[in-house]
């Protein structure tokens, strides 16, 4: 027997329609890639991505066929991902800032069969046409007059001569809501980036995950600036959560300086925004050199990596805005825990309550989470076991595209997130490390995340990164390996003098060495494949 | 091709593994039917459910059986939602306001195996006994001492000590999320009471739905009192969504009465309630006869019928009580729409934005929303045009238990709600009238509800009520009839003249008629059935 309620497919087109029709005059403004500020509604956006949807069945596409982009966040960009899933199709978001072969590698792997792409990118896209083997057409998402000239692309369209060419009628495609909606390669540090296919289901939960009061907690009366890129973990899953609710939506385009930012926070009322560490780094600095305030903002999400503590300190105390950590991944659409106050946070003292903000937040309904020791056991959620920390829900990957990489589940069904982790008595979980990069020193782990906090807060460190090598008693032992400040003379025994009152002592590394600067990924981050390749036969002074 | 996410079916009982989990020692408050205030927490509470779902097993209950409810808001009631559930039954909660052979009529009709009831209805239970063909085990919701003695029931057993018999180690039953959860019969003004069966599935979105923000807005930091009872449209989901988010509950049990109700908001910190207006009228003279204040009371959520807007303005100004009207159904979960503000409503002056309050608020996303005229064609949205309400969505009625009533929906799959409303640009709706209310006079519909607003307001009137009678010229024309105040000598002309300015001159009554008092349903409306029989033969003085 079931139960007797509607069959209502959860379908990505259900959010752009409802936003169009409950909340039709709300903005969505862009900060261009021509370099005007375009504006226009929910509405306009609605039959804006039906017109794509019928210009790229006129193109051919079919139920089931991948459509790549590559593009900044734009107006343009949000009518792809509802315009192509909307007509059944599955929008696969491309990081324009990977390797060219890694973008060749995933367009081909993808199967795409259309590439739309911002004219920022023209270059590239003409760099690696001849070898992407499966798609038939190059769409420039710009007007007529900003064609690029002599692109050196053969076929090219314009998007909106595409568009102009279609009607506004276009009925979306009914369908299973198991089928897939998005695309998105995770940029792996070894071996091929693999895929994670989403389905309208999952986008349509982790909407409603988003929404919750204690996750996003977005309204009709906000006013959102995602500065997390469309192309990056479905900028966490803002671009649906904003047309769920009906929020202004504000974009940056190509823009991520903190002047254009601050200026689009100021002049659209922006009440609500989220990025990586470095982008506040650069904003706190911005308002530092200018004296200006952060006008309307309420909440400042922070993910990606840890937000230091005096980041958040300075946002709250300084601009009267509310930091929120958050932490997720591609394979998880990406929203795992927010942080959000707990009722017993309240009550504490304020230093306790930063204490727990700068921990990685609590899981949202529809998150299971567990840590396990490598043996899979299932450790106690008291704060200070850390392990593998685990995941189970709806809007998590079951397996990558194409099977690639196996069977990722374990028996219970928990994909192993590939990060170390504590999870508090309240729920609060804190990123302790990435799995690999962990010190196994004794049996006993060593987080290098914790090391290199602690060295980077030394005045004259300016980057630290620490990485285990081998040890013939312990296995491993932690090397630190620091970039001194300009001008500064910091040496070894300044360093662990340092951080001995601030690590358990057999924590401390074995040996220090300096650089003139660390590998970085084609993200930004510190690379431990690189530095771990670097120091693969390097002698710790104790391993005689 | 499918989405390559995980499958995780949406059942009720993931809600409060998550309370559990992520909010363990978040607080159950009850002021019990026994007297004395119960307090636990989602941990302990999940693990009676697990309990009483073992003790359901352990009686025969299989996977798809009904087990009837008479109980009010308690600890007990929320643990049998869950427990049953868990455990693939259906929880079928009756509400024990009804008359007995409706009660008998629901309880056959639903072939409840078991009936677990507040001892506060051991009398009735024990009167409509012999004519429940189906009930094979009466459960007592108390402790043994409480149990009530010769109670006249056979086979009479107590929910403690069923509990007490069980471990806590029940594995829930994984199912298909379409598996019914939930049952509850709709008091239908003619025929019989027809059941609406949730789905699991229905149960949970709903539950995201109704956490959303702009919705109820619930957070970990919420303390809750649904003073609306669980045996009336799920106590508008909130049982579920204080799991979901792990909010304090607080449950008033058999108390109704102003009193008893300010005392757990003072004593328990409540930041959010819900009822139905007239409880708020209570409360409202309690606070102005006493002279305190709603502590931390933050939210009315006001439902069933209209607030008057004296009751928005006094919650407001002088509570600081922020008012958020709620609109939905037994049929839809229930909720459908919540009277957050919108962007525009901010720019308003404060005149205006109560006018917006006294609407119904918008609809959620996950609602499909229209109204149509009588031959199914939709009208627009501006704020005029007043049509059958109709609904669409995931936690909407497909058709009713059993098939009862036949095909519900319209071609395009709405389920008409049986109000009439006007939608205005921004989404926001105002329920005008009960479409069979209505009166139509010309081809033209006049809101029985809004004359009855209008003559209430008169100082000299106790109540009233208007009902169509049928007019040669007109089809039907207005009936208007009053009780007045005691001692009030208000006439006819009085009457008309004060409704003159008021309404549209087409709309004035054509006649008045003073009675003693007005017909009432079980729920405390006035009987507009009952009305219309009484003046079936009635000749208005137009009508010549």
């Amino acid at each position: 027997m079931l139960g007797e309620m509607q069959d209502w497919p959860l379908l990505t087109w259900r959010l752009i329609d409802h936003a169009a029709q409950a909340h039709g005059d709300r903005e969505i403004v862009t900060a261009t890639v021509e370099g005007a500020i375009h504006r226009y509604t929910w509405s306009d956006a609605r039959l804006r991505s039906k017109q794509l949807a019928a210009a790229l069945v006129a193109l051919g596409v079919e139920v089931g066929d991948r459509v790549g982009t590559l593009a900044w966040n734009t107006h343009r960009h949000l009518e792809s991902w509802y315009g192509i899933a909307g007509m059944g199709g599955v929008a696969h978001t491309v990081n324009p800032r990977l390797f060219a072969d890694q973008i060749v590698y995933i367009i081909n792997h993808a199967e795409d069969r259309v590439l739309l792409f911002d004219i920022s990118f023209a270059k590239l896209v003409a760099e690696i046409a001849p070898r992407l083997t499966t798609v038939r057409h190059f769409v420039a998402m710009t007007e007529p007059a900003h064609m690029p000239a002599d692109a050196g692309i053969s076929n090219l369209l314009c998007y909106e001569s595409l568009l102009a060419a279609q009607g506004t009628d276009f009925q979306w495609v009914m369908q299973d809501e198991r089928a897939p909606a998005g695309l998105c390669y995770t940029s792996g540090t070894t071996g091929n980036p693999k895929g994670v296919l989403y389905s309208h289901r999952a986008n349509v939960l982790h909407t409603f995950g988003a929404c919750m009061a204690d996750a996003l907690g977005l309204a009709s009366t906000s006013a959102v600036l995602p500065v997390v890129p469309m192309y990056h973990a479905n900028a966490w899953g803002i671009p649906y959560a904003a047309a769920a609710v009906g929020a202004k939506l504000v974009m940056g385009g190509p823009h991520f300086d903190p002047g254009t930012l601050h200026k689009l926070i100021i002049d659209e009322g922006v009440t609500f925004t989220a990025a990586v560490p470095t982008v506040w780094l650069g904003m706190l600095q911005f308002l530092e050199k200018t004296g200006q305030d952060m006008g309307a903002l309420k909440t400042v999400v922070i993910g990606g990596s840890a937000a230091p503590r005096m980041m958040i300190e300075a946002f709250q105390n300084k601009y009267g805005v509310r930091v929120a950590h958050a932490w997720g991944m591609t394979e998880m659409s990406p929203l795992g825990s927010v942080g959000t106050p707990s009722a017993h946070s309240l009550q504490l003292p304020a230093e306790k309550q930063l204490d727990l903000q700068c921990k990685q937040g609590r899981g949202l309904f529809g998150i299971d989470m567990k840590i396990t020791d490598d043996a899979g056991n299932s450790l106690p959620r008291d704060g200070e076991s850390a392990g593998h920390l685990k995941v189970r829900g709806p809007w998590i990957v079951g397996r990558y595209f194409k099977g690639d990489g196996g069977d990722i589940l374990d028996a219970e069904g928990y994909f192993d997130t590939g990060d170390v982790a504590t999870i508090d008595q309240w729920g609060y979980i804190q990123i302790t490390d990435r799995a690999k990069d962990v010190i196994k020193s004794g049996g006993e782990w060593i987080s290098s995340i914790e090391l290199e906090n602690a060295a980077v807060a030394h005045p004259e460190v300016a980057e630290a990164a620490v990485i285990g090598v081998h040890h013939p008693k312990w296995d491993e032992r932690p090397l630190l390996i620091v970039v001194r400040k300009p001008g500064a003379s910091v040496d070894k025994d300044d360093i662990l003098s340092f951080l001995a009152p601030r690590v358990a002592k057999w924590w401390l590394p074995d040996d220090v060495v300096f650089v003139e600067g660390l590998p970085h990924t084609a993200t930004g981050k510190i690379s431990k494949l690189e530095l771990r390749h670097q120091f693969r036969d390097y002698k710790l002074p104790t391993a005689a």
